[in-house]
């Protein structure tokens, strides 16, 4: 079994690279066989860490914001991703029905839905946005910096279908994390795609069930290609019953920090590495950088003072945290203009589309980047990590994003199979578009009918 | 029904570009209907010719060489469509033969093999090159004028199965017109995916047969989005019973030519065009540019003289030609560096995946670029092709190519209802891989079975 960690004198992650890079058919081979046992998310994207020595994901979001992050270079392949997805999900799709966050004064924000909606719409798709926002009751214009506009409008039920007025869709896709539950409205949908599916969302997803599943998906990998399943997977723990308020569940977060401190110091040993170990503790349910801490040492859990626990607290849209999962810290040691930076890989279907790097100046590289002030830097992301390059080094720019991107989507599948293992229902994460195939009059004559 | 002709102000094709900009969504969600019912050819590259006013195929070639041709930065784009095509055709494949055409001293052919073989390795299959030369009795290697080599080796029948030795491959490509016939080692194979079906090469195939189906596509796709077929389409004519050498035949291509030439000439007066019509006569059957010629009047084609027969007379592999089909000429008004340009397409499954111009110095707008003296000019091309951008002219690059791309993808669909419809037995065309699935091995183990 190959170690990644690399003799100084070739630098951090070199193994890891070159074992990717010489197997790289072996790991697209294992790619393809994984997709056509498990259905892949219509998007997703993927934070990584990279230490040197090891390089793990640290989120992997199903809901994707940010791509308008993402450089135009890479929105060919974008598309024909997209293209893909549609295809297989609801080739008949006519209509699409995008249901954004409800954050609209975020124009970041809205520049990703904006991006989001031009892709969908380049691959044949007449694509609306559809409010969850109670406000929006008639058709709403919001500006884009750009000068472009964006047209919310309110969604309509009509029994177990919604649409706008004048507008029933064939496919539904959320950009939103459904963080705050279902609301009714999305309750008991029949006959329209639903993309990604209900039970993806952060209501019912756990950050501790992806890592588990990510870690089967892991050894399973690291066997194909004969990997230190180490190398790329973080060791975590979980806590219930914890209210970062009344100070209950200290003692779990306090012994598993301590067990997880103790795994990593012996790995960190073994294999001569010098770096400080340390713990991520984060809400198991949260997104958006928010309830992340990372700690040194058991007692800084315990120890928390009121503003760091009311931090800890609460997530996105205010929701109690009550279960925590505590993860393997992996340094980054990515710098761009000497900030601190992390990978973000985006994916559509099962393809990788590209990426750029969070970039944070004012945080250090085993602090949390995705964080107000943050940065995004789409343009040190040259090529979009498909094409590893054999003629290169295997730090070479080509040959580390392809590294990325193989790490990336083992997060995906691994979110693929989670889905699939919380689906109520089998088939239920590849719903039926009910547009009832195509139409009569765009079929092609047979051979003896012509003009 | 629009039309294509633009006022002289508007610039050449433009009304047709703005068509087909405005309706990209519609155009997308045409074409995902129709790849939904008809498989698309692995890959396919589109010769087109754009006179302003009209702009039309004049090759659709279903073993395309001159994937060395295409930029770098659609290398992403061909990867990922190649990786959709393994996918539908061969989900289980690991090992692909690759059988090339059998001139093996043609350096630029070579460099094609070698590009081809660079993407089929990166969707992850394990490629190996079969000859059907004889000469090549064991493993033989030609170095490339990049320092590269490319291992040609001897190809091993074993009952129904086509390899080489040592290695049993699941599919077999070929980049091998079949203009010489089926070679007795390819026929009656089983169990193995063979990819284009035999019936898709030359010695079956007809220019004319995939004309007519090509007039069937546009007249569908004409009537869906609104414009007249004839933008798009060439008119043409069939004569068989030919001889050059012997002159036998010289009255039905006369009559021919003159009955398309009045047709031409009619819609040129019509639409106020004022470019002299000229007819092109080819081999039904031939391909690389050979077998063509140009004719302005009915009385050039049974004037010729013995040199001129004897270039119409045989084509590829010396094949005499029986069959011709005379077609509507198409001038091109693309011009780089001043020397007469025509764009070509390539595909792989039904995505666009980049595509070049074909340059020559010494031929007229309405000649026969496809000659000895020709050029590529793949940096011309610095888009792919999928991504038309409304916020631009219609005549702005993307969107030119946008329009490229419509047109060459029209053609694709008339190759596979072309194969659909030549196919000796129903789902022959998607013929199975016989790799029987997934290894156990590599199974992703259930939830309970963790380590």
């Amino acid at each position: 079994m190959g170690s990644c960690v690399t003799p100084a004198i070739s630098g951090p992650l070199l193994e890891l690279e070159r074992q990717f890079l010489d197997q790289s058919t072996v790991i697209e081979r294992w790619f393809r066989e994984q997709w056509h046992e498990h259905v892949p998310p219509f998007y997703g994207s993927v934070d990584l860490r990279n230490a040197g020595f090891k390089l793990t994901p640290v989120d992997m979001n199903l809901f994707p914001g940010g791509f308008n992050n993402l450089d135009s270079v890479f929105l060919p392949l974008c598309v024909q991703a997209a293209q893909a997805a549609v295809e297989r999900m609801c080739a008949c799709a006519r209509r699409l029905l995008l249901i954004p966050e409800s954050h609209t004064r975020n124009q970041f924000y809205l520049k990703n839905i904006e991006r989001l909606t031009d892709i969908l719409h380049l691959t044949g798709l007449e694509v609306r946005l559809g409010s969850l926002l109670p406000e929006i009751t008639a058709p709403t214009s919001l500006m884009l910096p750009n000068g472009g506009s964006l047209m919310l409008e309110p969604l309509v039920r009509e029994g177990n279908r919604l649409g706008l007025v004048g507008f029933d869709p064939c496919a539904i896709l959320l950009n939103n994390d459904l963080s705050g539950g279902v609301p009714a409205i999305l309750q008991g949908l029949n006959g329209q795609c639903l993309i990604p599916p209900l039970h993806a969302g952060w209501h019912v997803r756990r950050k501790s069930r992806h890592a588990a599943v990510y870690e089967r998906v892991v050894h399973v990998f690291s066997e194909e290609i004969g990997i230190d399943p180490w190398c790329i997977s973080p060791a975590f723990r979980v806590c219930g019953g914890i209210n970062f308020h009344e100070r209950a569940g200290e003692e779990c977060l306090s012994d598993q920090v301590d067990a997880l401190l103790v795994g990593i110091r012996r790995k960190y040993r073994e294999l001569g590495i010098e770096d400080e170990p340390f713990v991520v503790v984060k809400a198991d349910a949260g997104t958006y950088g928010m309830g992340v801490m990372m700690v040194k040492d058991a007692s800084e859990i315990v120890g928390l003072n009121r503003r760091q626990r009311n931090r800890m607290a609460v997530v996105k849209e205010g929701l109690p945290v009550g279960e925590v999962i505590l993860q393997e810290g992996v340094r980054t040691f990515e710098t761009i203009d000497s900030a601190v930076a992390e990978p973000v890989v985006y994916m559509m279907n099962h393809y990788v589309v590209g990426g750029f790097y969070r970039v944070h100046t004012a945080r250090g590289s085993d602090e949390n980047l995705n964080a107000p002030g943050m940065e995004f830097r789409p343009l040190a992301f040259d090529t979009p990590g498909t094409i590893p390059d054999s003629q290169q080094e295997p730090d070479a720019m080509p040959n580390r994003l392809y590294t990325y991107g193989v790490v990336a989507r083992l997060a995906l599948l691994a979110a693929s199979i989670e889905i699939e293992e919380m689906s109520p229902a089998p088939g239920d994460a590849d719903s039926d578009c009910g547009c009832g195939g195509v139409s009569p009059e765009s079929r092609l004559r047979p051979e003896g009918d012509q003009p």
